[in-house]
């Protein structure tokens, strides 16, 4: 393949390969980002910054990464041939650096809560002042499955959080008939969903042999959850509101998350119809996989797919959604980079398979 | 001590001692019967069978239970001189056992379904034909807080299932108070309650980094949840039918159980009356701590304790209960030992603390 | 790339492709194998076998590797148009298999051990009868970095076992130089190396929290060990026998293998030479990496590198070589596609990185 | 037992026990020392104290422990009626504390390295200037099985490390026989042996599936074990030196700790010499148990038991011992409560069966 070049540290990608910069590389989302797009034949990857470690080869501090960039200071100036931005900050810290790198041209993937959320007050009220509410309208919501078409030309790309990317993979097929009444969701998740932070709670001593719920009633996917949710029901004419709530766990696996979804429906909807809602949302998705037996998260381990089953309870009446995903892959940064490629006009799974 | 004997193997216990078998050792919760009852200061236990492993020391099977017992086939001759017995058989398996062990005038604890439901139908619907209907009015629901009284003078102890045992006791304060509108349970668990199994689900390589979930909207738990559920609301007056979802998870821990209960309640509760609730139906438990945040299971690990937290979620105005167990310990064997020593006098915490 | 070739299943392969087989894909090492030669571009798999689970689909039995052929019973008929097969049998069970593909004229990679062992007698004292001893002259040890050329024109490459993989690399540069006069290899591996298999060993509550020894003094990689170090040596004159004393242990990890080789040397050796003895020997291998501080096993889980650390005790005298390999990928089945690359002449490291 | 007090936090000790504190409590070993007391039958532990967290009560912080004192900070006023001491510092830190406890008559138990080295030159070699050298003399080496006697009559007994408890009750039969040439010890250890420290080597995404070496060819224990191998050499008239090559890893246990002795020996020792040797060594130890299989660290986890196995290779004519301890149980903290017991009179087992 004449067309392919390789650069001073190996990497290989297409000439004329659009730029790419990771900001906040040194933190799980960040570096799993990097890995990604260093081994995405249609990106450059050219920078990985981080607020600390500065100096330090990525490969270093994640060996298995195998990214051999140093880590730098973030320098808004020298961007100039810079294409697109995954900004891996955390919220209230992301904004202000989206904002710049928009004012240069790039294009950005938000991995923060920054932008998911259209309702500044809504925002407000979960993450305080928000720092730059001036570019709300021009964020999309990242959920490639949802909104596809917006992200395609976006400039400003809200990464979902990886609880709302697999609950509203597994509402949206009911949520669209209009079928939802109420929902509880509970949700399961490994430790690198804390991420590169240390306490008690993620050390190995404390998590291990733990099954450990936490922000019991007062998780902050769950506006983001409720906010899109709405949106897809809305679709369906249903103006009245549902309360989600949504209540997290942390459990002693490294990557992998599973959302049981339990609907009350607003009218019985028997297991037939059930998978008929769910393949015709999803039979033409790449990532998106409907199974016949309860998934697990292994299955789904360090890829981009959601698996995903669902049963009525005849018991109860109730339907219950199951829906599993990799929280650092399909739930952060191979997400991010799917969206990377729609903006890009490049295949969908490209870099991804 | 003067009064304190011990026998060959090194057993301690007092002389006069009830004399104990454990029938079906080699699975875990046999196991673990044994362990607790041999360093029991009360009990004597003198035999320990199973249908497997004859003649392999118990110390061999499981080294970290050091009870230096050979394994015996069970033989119903010569059990003159035995006061109770603790079965540990499969559903169906056991109630020939159970029925045998009772005509001999022995106490038996039995931690199979078998006895466990006061409906025959029900029974037969999830298990199919029962080997000895003519003994279900004898047994008792062995949840120590629940039927304290009647496990007292019990002949037949119907052992609780482990997600019963948490659910249950996270629910029959709201159950009592008739406040219980419509529940769903989530229930995650440690790989220990797949049991002695060797196959996909329980391979390290397998169940590790893994999150499963199994049986759904078909959980043999369910109706036992139930049926209790009724007779804890019919106390408060409820006469119509609560139906349970319930949905079993396998996460990688060994030991270690969390049940959620998200209950929709007849008539809003707030915090206040639920902290009310809960104190007033534990604060003599010796074994259930209500505390003030989410439990996690390393909190109760190896313990006959249940930890429980419960708090009312004011956006969908449901009320959550946390409950968390150790599997085998309070969901199992260590509640087993509980009942044995209402069974025989003693202190209900002896020999579990 | 108009050459490439999508069959009915999915799979991508080059036109012309060789047409590979797995015989034995039920277990994780054949598992693997079918997963890596799936999505390999230039092989196209066209059969997998197994003795179990026939009818199956093997992405059912390993849901993550997503291979969604059915699993069939070996025929050795209509394996007219086949070039070549990865056996995964257990040794003794893989010698006829493999001579009967041989006699069809099918390239075989023998995961067993059947054809590691060049000496018959040695065989026969660690593993009893060989079925084809015929067949010994005819088979190449496949570790690639020693066996390269040899490999390449093989008609039966018996690829190493994972231990002395490990080993192996990193005793080569000292064996060369005749450094060697004593070794003792302590190793540890995850559950995975105990392959599909159900007992106590594997069961994740026991396997679990764990540190486990095994096969004291007695495992069946030494000989295979003590064979190919006597080759190396020999090439530097060094005609002396060197017993190894190999130790190993099981760990609760899935995939992962550190052995640590405890060399006295003939002379003394500093740092510096051990650092270009290293050097020399691996500057130019794709898959070994000589690193500057230990290497975790994380470092290289599901890949095909080996990653390797040296250091001089200056206390005692002796050279520690630690490597480390994912004992299903280096350890197995990627250095079976490794060396099955080879064999059809394609860059060593395609369709591994 | 009318003899026994219960005071108001419910702990159950005998009236007139020694009054114990423990200093550091914070840490994992602390609050393990604390947890053994505050149930210990003999001693009325008082207080506890921490460096951080003061005002926290420790079964908060340490909830599995139900230790429901609130932690302060260190009074060195107040002492009087303080019978004795566990200090939990890091070295260094610890050896001021010991000076200030033994002025006020207090017995002290250092878990730290400050007294556990006779040599001044070789504890600065490895850890800088020593606060106290002054106490030196008055240390007495804590590893019960070698230095009982002495540890019954001290004023300051210097805690073992973890990995020194586990190689020197394996080496010591061999030592005292004047047996040992040469020796490798190669020890893994579960990550609790790292502390409640937060860092990329304890986080459960970084510590899980990984086998890590560290501190290569320079780990502190190294001179602890060879000081004290010495002495049992000496004491066969062996007074050359052996010099120890220690390698340490952690693994992905919680508590646990495998150590492997691979001695050469003076002259040929089979294997039942050398099991008479380990059976005269321990027949009458009560937490040491010599074994016929490879011991598993799961055999021992929360024991103070050390299980041990040993084999000759006939093959290279060396001794491998294997010895198995929970590295924060005999490996520290219930030693220490081992040595307490020596020290105030009790039964050496109180308390810790």
């Amino acid at each position: 393949m004449s067309c392919v070049h390789s650069d001073a540290a190996g990497q290989m990608f297409a000439a004329g390969a659009p730029r790419v910069i990771v900001a906040g590389a040194t933190g799980f989302a960040g570096a799993l980002a990097a890995h990604l797009l260093w081994r995405h034949p249609r990106f450059e990857l050219v920078t990985v910054t981080g607020r600390s470690e500065v100096g330090r080869r990525l490969d270093q501090l994640y060996p298995r990464y195998r990214v051999p960039l140093a880590i730098e200071q973030l320098s808004l100036d020298g961007l100039d041939r810079i294409d697109a931005a995954v900004v891996a900050y955390p919220h209230a810290a992301a904004a202000p650096t989206v904002g710049a790198l928009r004012e240069r041209g790039i294009r950005v993937i938000d991995l923060s809560a920054d932008f998911r959320l259209a309702s500044l007050d809504i925002y407000e009220q979960w993450y305080g002042e928000h720092p730059r509410p001036d570019l709300l309208g021009e964020a999309v919501y990242g959920l490639t499955e949802l909104h596809r078409e917006r992200i395609t030309g976006a400039g400003i790309v809200a990464n979902p959080g990886c609880y709302p990317t697999a609950s509203l993979l597994g509402l949206a097929p009911l949520a669209r008939a209009g079928l939802i009444a109420d929902v509880v969701i509970d949700a399961k998740q490994g430790v690198s969903g804390a991420g590169r932070v240390f306490d008690d709670t993620t050390h190995f001593s404390m998590a291990g042999e733990n099954i450990l719920p936490y922000k019991v009633a007062e998780h902050r996917h769950t506006p983001e959850i409720e906010e899109q949710l709405a949106l897809l029901r809305a679709a369906a004419g249903a103006i009245d509101e549902v309360a989600v709530l949504f209540q997290a766990h942390l459990v002693p696996v490294d990557q992998g998350e599973l959302v049981d979804c339990y609907v009350t429906t607003t009218r019985p909807v028997g297991d037939s119809e059930l998978g008929e809602l769910l393949a015709a949302a999803y039979e033409h998705e790449p990532f998106v996989e409907v199974v016949g037996a309860p998934p697990g998260t292994r299955d789904v381990s360090e890829t981009n797919f959601c698996r995903m089953f669902a049963k009525t309870d005849s018991h109860s009446g109730k339907v219950i959604v199951l829906s599993a995903i990799d929280n650092l892959w399909k739930g952060t940064s191979s997400q991010a980079v799917q969206n990377l490629n729609l903006m890009f006009g490049f295949p969908e799974t490209e870099g991804l398979t």
